[in-house]
C-alpha cells in the first residue's frame, strides 16, 4: 500500500467512525465527486443508525432494531459505492504517511489504509462513573445501537421489576419513559439540585409533575457512590452518599453525559478547543492538512454567545457531515455554528429549548433576564386545548432574544423552531412582536403562545 | 353634547365597529391611558368574538355560541371600563365636528358621540352574488357570529340533507367539513379552474384527495347563474352556467370572499388605497386627524413584495388593533406589515401558506421559481409518521425565500411559522439551510421537512 500511482488509483476518503456525521460526509462526498473511493471504518457492528431512536426501541414502540438503521454496510456498497467496514477500530492516524490504521475486531488483525482525505467522526463516549462496582453486569451505558439492543434484550428476557437511572438530562427522561412503558419501576438519581440543567425552574417543575404522575421517582442532590452485586456479579444495590440510603435494583442505566472521543485525533496532532472537542474551521477542516472532522467529537461555535461550545446532537452531526462531505468532494460549503436547539418527549409532555439559559447568558456577559408565561396552545374553546409554558431569555441592554425553553402537551416542538429561527437572525423582542404567525382555532389561539411570551418579556423591559 | 369643557370631561375614544381590531384597540388604549373614556359602537348583536371559530360552532365541535365570545358588553364595562353598544350602526363620521353618528337599531333613534380619538374598524362585507334569487331564504353568508348562529339553527332544526357552497377558498373548505360532520351532503362550486388560489397544484391535488375521501363533491370552472325557490321562498335549486346543469339543494353558503367596509370612512374623507382598503401609516393613522383604522377594512403592506396588499385575517386585525390602541393611548407602536401567513384544517389535513405564490411573485417582478417536495413529518420508523408536502417559492437572482405552502396530516401549522419568520428576516435559501431546528423522533426526522424543502429548492439553483 506504500506506493501510489496517481494515474491508476482514484482519490480515497477514509472515514474514521461510521455514524451520523461520518456516513453523511461519505454520502455527500460521493455525490459531489463520484470518482472518489470511500472506505468507512466503524468499531461497532452498525453504521448509520438513529441513536435518538434507541429509547423507542427499548420501549418497544419500534419493534426491530433494524428499523433504526438507515442503511446497512451492504446497502452502502450497493447503492452508494461506499465500503463500510464494521467492527474495525481505528487505532492510529498517521498524517505524514497519510495512513489510517485499524484493528479488525473479528480477526484481531491490524490493517492500514492510505488516504487522500480523511474525516474523523468518532463521536463521543459515555462519561464513566469511577466508583466501586461500575463494571458489574446489568449496568448499561446508552450510546450505540448495540447498547440499545443489550438493554432491550435484558428487559425482554429478564423482565426486571426495578431500574435505576443515574443522571437527570433528557436521555434520562426518555429512558425513564421507555422503562415505565415496559412496566419497570424507575428511580432517577441526579447529583445536582435539579434535573434538566439549562431549563427554567417552572419548566423543571412541570416535568417533575409529569414524572410524578407516571410514577417515576426522582432524587436530586444525590450522588451514587458505588454498586454492589448479588452472587452472579449482577448489580443489585446502588449505594448513595447518604450512608443509610441504598437502593435495590435489577439494573442501572448510566445517563451522565458524554465526552468527545478525541484520543486518536489528538495523537495524530489534531488540535482540540477549550471545550475538549476537536477544533475545526467553517469548512470542518482540522489543523492537520487533508483531515476534516464532524459530529459529536467536534467543538462548535454557539451563534448566540459567539463562543465555542460543546452540544452533541444528531442534527448537528448530520449537518456538519454534509458540509464536510461537500468540501471533501470538491464543492464549497460552510457550517457556521448552532443556536443549540433540542426537543424531547417525556410521557405526555414535549420539552424543548434553544439558545442560552439565563445562567449561560450571564456567564457570557449578557445583561440577561428571563420571563415565563403560560398560554393556551390552541383556541381556548377548542376541545383538548392545553397550556404551554414558555420561558424567554433576553438581553436587557440590546433587547435581543437570547434563548427560549418550552414545555406542554402539544405544539412545542415546532414553536421552538420559531425561536431558533429568530436567534439565527439576532431578532430583538420588539422585532418578534411583529411576527406574522399562523392562526386557526385547531392549531393556535389568535395570539400564538410565542407572541404571548415575547410580548410579556418585552413588557418587563418598558 | 356639543360643548365640551376639557377640565371636566375626560378624553374620549369612539370605536366604530366593535370586533377583533376595534375591541383590541379599545382595551389596549385603556390600559395605556386609564383616564380614557371609550365608547364602542357595533351593528351586530355581539362584540369581540372569534369569527374564525364559526365553522367549529356549526360543526357542533363547539357547543355554545357563547364559547366563541371573548367578552360580552357587560364584561367590557365591568372589567375594562369600556362601554360597548351593540345593535348600533354608525351612519356618519364628522371630522370637523369630531362626531360619530349612529342609529340604535332597537329604537331606530339616531345618536351622536363626540370623539377626541376615533378608530374605524368596520371590517369587511361578504361579496354579494348579483344574480337572480340571491335574496332567497336559506342562502347564508358567513361573516358575523349572527350568521353562524343562523346556519347552526337551520341545521339543528331543519336537518338538511344537501348543501351547496359557492366559492373554493379556505372558508369554503372549513364549512364543507363542518357540514359533513353534521351529516350534510356537500357540493363546492368554484368559478375558476382551481380551488385554493395561491396554492401549488401539488397541494391543491392533496386537498382534492382529502375532499374526495370525505365525500365532498367539487366542481371547478363552474359559475352559479341563479337560484330558484320552492313554494316557501326557500332556495331549492342552484342554476349553473352550463344550461343543462342545475343542483338540487336545501341551502347555500356563500364563501366568495370579502370586500373592505369603507363607505362610512370614505364619506368622512378617509382615503383608501389601490386594493380598496383604508390607507394607514405605520401607527395605523388615516389621513384624517385623530382617526385611526385597523382590521379587515385596512390595506396592509406586504413585507415580501414591499407592495400594498389586502389580506383580511384575524391575527392581523388583533395586532393592528393593539398597535392603534397603544398609539391612541399615548404610547408608541408601529405595524409594518404582514408576510401573509394563514393555516386551515380540512378534515384530516392541515394546510398553510406564507408569503407569495409563484404567480404573485412573478406579478411583483421577482424572477420566481418554485419547487415541491414530500418529506416525512417524523422519523420514518415512528408509529404514525406521515408525509408533508412543501412548496417553496424563491427568487432565482437573489436566492431569497419568497413564500411557502404546506399540507399534511400533522406538523404543518407551526412549520409554516418557521418560513414566516424567515420571510420577516429576508433569509435566502442558503441562510435557511443553516437553521438549527429541533429534532427528536416523535416530532421530526433528523432533516426536518423545512430543511428538506429548502435544500431541494437550493439544489435547483446550483
Amino acid at each position: 500500500m506504500a506506493s501510489r500511482n496517481p494515474r491508476t488509483r482514484p482519490e480515497r476518503l477514509v472515514v474514521v467512525g461510521g455514524n451520523a456525521a461520518g456516513m453523511s460526509a461519505a454520502s455527500k462526498a460521493r455525490r459531489v465527486n463520484p470518482a472518489l473511493e470511500v472506505v468507512a471504518l466503524e468499531m461497532s457492528p452498525h453504521v448509520s443508525y438513529s441513536a435518538c431512536g434507541i429509547p423507542y426501541f427499548v420501549a418497544d414502540l419500534v419493534r426491530e432494531s433494524s428499523e433504526l438503521v438507515a442503511l446497512t454496510p451492504e446497502q452502502f456498497q450497493r447503492h452508494r459505492g461506499i465500503t463500510a467496514l464494521v467492527r474495525h477500530q481505528v487505532v492510529a492516524i498517521k498524517p505524514v504517511q497519510r495512513q489510517v490504521v485499524a484493528v479488525d475486531l473479528e480477526s484481531n488483525q491490524e490493517r492500514c489504509w492510505h488516504y487522500d482525505k480523511c474525516i474523523v467522526s468518532l463521536g463521543a463516549s459515555p462519561n464513566q462513573l469511577e466508583i466501586p462496582g461500575a463494571d458489574l453486569k446489568n449496568i448499561f451505558a446508552i450510546r450505540t445501537l448495540q447498547d440499545g439492543i443489550r438493554i432491550r434484550d435484558f428487559i425482554d428476557t429478564r423482565r426486571p421489576k426495578r431500574g435505576a437511572i443515574v443522571g437527570g438530562g433528557y436521555i434520562a427522561m426518555e429512558m425513564a419513559e421507555a422503562c415505565r412503558l415496559r412496566g419497570v419501576e424507575i428511580v432517577v438519581l441526579e447529583k445536582t439540585p435539579s434535573i434538566l440543567q439549562g431549563f427554567s425552574s417552572e419548566i423543571v417543575e412541570q416535568v417533575r409533575g409529569e414524572l410524578d404522575s407516571n410514577e417515576v421517582s426522582v432524587s436530586t442532590s444525590t450522588t451514587v457512590t458505588g454498586f454492589q452485586a448479588n452472587g452472579a456479579s449482577e448489580v443489585s444495590t446502588v449505594k448513595l452518599d447518604t450512608p443509610e440510603r441504598e437502593i435495590q435494583t435489577d439494573f442501572v442505566l448510566i445517563c451522565t453525559g458524554v465526552t468527545p472521543t478525541v484520543d486518536v485525533a489528538v495523537a495524530a496532532g489534531i488540535r482540540t478547543g477549550t471545550t475538549g472537542g476537536i477544533l475545526v474551521d467553517w469548512k470542518q477542516k482540522t489543523n492537520v492538512p487533508n483531515i476534516y472532522s464532524a459530529g459529536d467529537c467536534v467543538e462548535v461555535r454557539n451563534l448566540v454567545s459567539g463562543k465555542p461550545d460543546y452540544i452533541p446532537l444528531g442534527t448537528t452531526a448530520n449537518r456538519q457531515g454534509r458540509v464536510a462531505g461537500e468540501n471533501i468532494g470538491g464543492g464549497t460549503s460552510v457550517f457556521r455554528g448552532v443556536v443549540g436547539t433540542s426537543v424531547f418527549k417525556v410521557f405526555g409532555l414535549e420539552v424543548a429549548k434553544t439558545g442560552l439559559s439565563k445562567a449561560q447568558a450571564e456567564k457570557h456577559g449578557f445583561d440577561a433576564a428571563c420571563n415565563t408565561v403560560r398560554a393556551h396552545d390552541r383556541a381556548s374553546y377548542w376541545p383538548g386545548a392545553s397550556e404551554i409554558t414558555i420561558t424567554v431569555v433576553y438581553d436587557k441592554r440590546s433587547r435581543r432574544l437570547l434563548g427560549a425553553q418550552l414545555a406542554g402537551k402539544a405544539g412545542v416542538s415546532k414553536r421552538v423552531d420559531v425561536f431558533a429561527t429568530a436567534l439565527h437572525n439576532k431578532m430583538t423582542l420588539d422585532d418578534m412582536t411583529a411576527l406574522d404567525l399562523s392562526y386557526a382555532p385547531p392549531f393556535s389561539p389568535v395570539w400564538d403562545p410565542v407572541l404571548v411570551a415575547v410580548h410579556a418579556a418585552r413588557g418587563k423591559l418598558q
